[in-house]
């Protein structure tokens, strides 16, 4: 069996590859090192999703990884024109982050209806004050983004007896098309972005769609920053047109201090950990070291990305 | 049709009475006059469900209204040894709490399992800080209290994939008796109090079961203050015994601005609010018409309290 080399992009230690030792090279690369040794590696594992440099460093031509993997279920970060254009598999960690996911989003949903932000605040302040609150059930969510994520969210909302609709890039049995989605936003109570980053869903979320929104509507983003045209959900929060956000992913990571989302009225935001469980990292690892195996083998690999789309096709 | 006197004990106005205008001469009192005005009532309505006034004004012997309707789930704030013994039925508003407390601990729940306190201190803080968070799926809660309000707490934890345990007064088909607490407890991840205070509830959430209690574990209270000592709530949380509380009822309410339980480590605070979802008071006022409806007809009366026990029996 020839050893092939398995070059990792990482920032910190990734767990779980030990039982490829001795079966794979493993080498290293930072965003400085990838670049010079990107054309000597057989497959590229994108442990540091974070970072942008193999769009940076992706060879033109000649030698280049015959697989690339991330260890994130986006891959707006690593796709680039000469990599979808290339015979390069992409494959991405679809499935580990669905469940951890909808039960984010069911915890935004809840935290919101129940009014938990002023509670804190109130808390701090030693004030007892009685509000009224909402009931989630019966109200309605409108889930943008069709894949595993987004059907797990529907799931999790649907327990809570929330109803849901799911908007995909495609009309489907239980799946509404991309002509829909205005009629959508504007009866929803709570409109959730779980789409991949693409140049189709780039900045949808603008002023136009806040306007469409109902005044007592939620707006969430698990799905990318670039989905939402930042500057627009901070003045429709501000003119009130919708009641409150918020925001797991941002258009620059991490957030600075100076960024006026910090404080915008109404919005909830958190650190890119809508789907970062105690033990992701080991379930992430698990899931390259099973994919190796099979590519190993010479068996068909799994999650594989639909580079000219940008996610996994299908169900 | 003789017409009857309603005496209403209230601190605000209330909604739907409207309906039985010319049908019963409306008095009300409030917790000086309610003594006095007493004896000549047919019907008392507890809508001041925070007041404590009937046990202090009720009648030892005489005239006395032949029921009590309390706006509320819990009877404890009016029973008294000498309405217990008497021949008055007192009601209560079973079910119009039921699923808004049920969602108010998912809420919870999902906020503790997510960081969400923290995520908020961060947010004031301007700070992007990651942190892993917990999957609530395939954890365990065990829910004191088996009626109506406990009973749909354990289905809506179970729609996100929660393991309950129900523990009632009397064992049952699905529901553990007390002699099970202990151990049940020492396995939960979640720990709910949704009984009635009663003699027997009074107090059981005490040094020594937060002590069986798992350092992981998590307490919750939207039953009665009563039902916790709160001094030994706030040392087990101090010593790490469990890891976290949320109070959504207390032994005093409104708590005072000099408790220490507004800063107790790992604790949220909340207004005795959990089942006051908007339309709340509609709902409690529309409940006791259909109520007085059905007592004027001389039908039986719904959500009658069995007063030795001290809450509605049965399923």
């Amino acid at each position: 069996m020839t050893t092939r080399t398995l070059l990792v992009l990482d920032a910190e230690p990734l767990p779980r590859l030990g039982r490829l030792t001795g079966r794979a090279r493993i080498e290293h690369a930072d965003e400085s090192t990838l670049a010079e040794r990107l054309p000597y590696a057989d497959v590229l594992l994108v442990w540091d999703f974070t970072s942008r440099a193999v769009r940076a460093a992706w060879p033109g031509e000649g030698p280049r990884p015959r697989w690339v993997h991330t260890a994130s279920a986006g891959v707006d970060h690593l796709m680039c024109p000469e990599l979808a254009a290339s015979d390069t598999v992409v494959t991405n960690a679809r499935g580990v982050f669905d469940q951890p996911i909808a039960e984010y989003v069911a915890a935004l949903v809840l935290t919101m209806a129940k009014d938990l932000p002023r509670t804190w605040e109130l808390q701090r302040e030693r004030t007892w004050r009685h509000r009224e609150t909402q009931r989630v059930a019966g109200t309605r969510a409108c889930i943008v983004g069709s894949g595993p994520i987004g059907r797990t969210i529907a799931r999790t909302l649907k327990a809570l007896d929330i109803t849901t609709a799911l908007v995909g890039r495609t009309p489907h049995t239980g799946i509404y098309g991309p002509d829909e989605l205005d009629r959508l936003i504007a009866r929803a109570d709570w409109v959730i972005a779980a789409a991949p980053l693409t140049e189709q869903t780039h900045g949808m979320f603008d002023a136009r769609r806040f306007g469409v929104m109902q005044p007592s509507a939620r707006f969430i983003n698990i799905g990318r920053g670039g989905l939402v045209v930042e500057d627009a959900l901070a003045a429709a929060l501000a003119k009130r047109w919708i009641a409150g956000a918020a925001l797991d992913v941002f258009e620059h990571e991490p957030l600075t201090p100076d960024s006026p989302l910090w404080q915008a009225p109404g919005l909830i935001v958190s650190p890119h950990m809508s789907g970062d469980t105690v033990g992701w990292r080991d379930q992430l690892g698990s899931q390259f070291v099973e994919l190796y195996e099979r590519w190993e083998a010479g068996r068909p690999l799994l999650n594989v990305v639909d580079k000219k789309r940008g996610y996994v096709p299908g169900r």
